[in-house]
């Protein structure tokens, strides 16, 4: 279908309907209609008839998507099916992880290579390479990286980031709980986890007061 | 102070403001106004302002605010200053990653321990124990534990975070794509890292587009 303009709230609630329709066991009816998936996620049945209209002209009236059409055309809409390569830096705990979590290659992104001021080791325990700062810029250049992941501290980030863009990186995936500035054409994108925590507390901080 | 009722927006700002502040050199002016916060965070001048005073009532006219004090201010205010101890469910490797993710402490984060339906080890590399899931409830019971944090595949979310509930917790963090139910007084805080991953990978693929 025709590549239609998309805003970043639908294209937030495109990976929900994905992973839905991968749990729906494939024994039952091949189709599903926006009005099941609606009540199966909890959301407003227009809203979810809109989502799918911008990915898939695979909609019939009265039958609705053939589910596994369904998800090829949410797949290749996402580009799932195009692999990302990105760089990573800050070769801690949280980054050695990103590095050997294999769920990330189902969203077609593949981490090339690890940066950190001073490797501790040459490879990741799954083997991703781990290279010194002074390599980025050579290498980002060589295998034309475009995604950098970010996994040092918050006050090196900045640094960080502007080293990044310097290297032709285009998005930024930002696990550091400060603000970056970037150039008009980057976008950044924060997985702040310290931010979840706060909300988590708080919500329990609140259960424990009513309960006194 | 007294605590006043704060919004999720608000909260989900605190932690920026409390990372940013961490990051300024102590060589520096002991104070910090809303103005220059607004400033390098990149944020309406109005907001900060209305932001800290939720959270601080230390900030003077035409002075500002005492960096240190306001820094201790927003973490009490974020719990960062309680414990709150954590079960893990799920010890695949992105699970294993946020056990002995040593950032998790300076936010209040404690994991008591890990459970899954087959354990591959008694403990983590770190050392947090792995325990089958039949363990789940009186181990939550016998620590009191409200917290759960579920990194299982999608498919498995709802039933771990109907067992969750059963055990008595009542915030639950959840890195599975898959919305999850939940009854009334129970908070689910979603960490969807392939949302993210779609946001940076469409904003790759328009840049490219435009290239051509």
């Amino acid at each position: 279908m025709t590549r239609k303009e998309i805003s970043k709230s639908v294209l937030k609630r495109l990976p929900g309907y994905l992973a839905y329709l991968k749990t729906i066991p494939s024994t039952g009816s091949p189709y599903i209609s926006a009005t099941a998936l609606a009540a199966a996620l909890g959301m407003g049945e227009v809203q979810v008839r809109k989502d799918l209209a911008m990915v898939s002209d695979g909609g019939r009236p009265k039958i609705g998507y053939l589910r596994e059409s369904l998800i090829d055309d949410i797949e290749q809409f996402l580009g799932y099916d195009n692999t990302t390569d990105a760089v990573l830096i800050g070769a801690g705990k949280l980054g050695q992880a990103l590095c050997g979590y294999s769920g990330f290659k189902a969203y077609g992104l593949n981490i090339l290579a690890a940066f950190d001021v001073e490797p501790s080791a040459a490879q990741t325990q799954e083997g991703t390479p781990i290279y010194p700062m002074e390599q980025l810029e050579s290498f980002c250049k060589a295998n034309k990286v475009l995604m950098g992941i970010i996994t040092v501290p918050a006050q090196h980030a900045q640094k960080v980031c502007d080293q990044l863009i310097e290297c032709g990186i285009k998005a930024v995936w930002s696990f550091a709980t400060s603000h970056l500035e970037v150039p008009e054409g980057i976008l950044v994108q924060y997985e702040n986890m310290a931010t979840s925590l706060a909300v988590l507390s708080m919500h329990l901080q609140a259960q424990m007061k009513e309960k006194k």
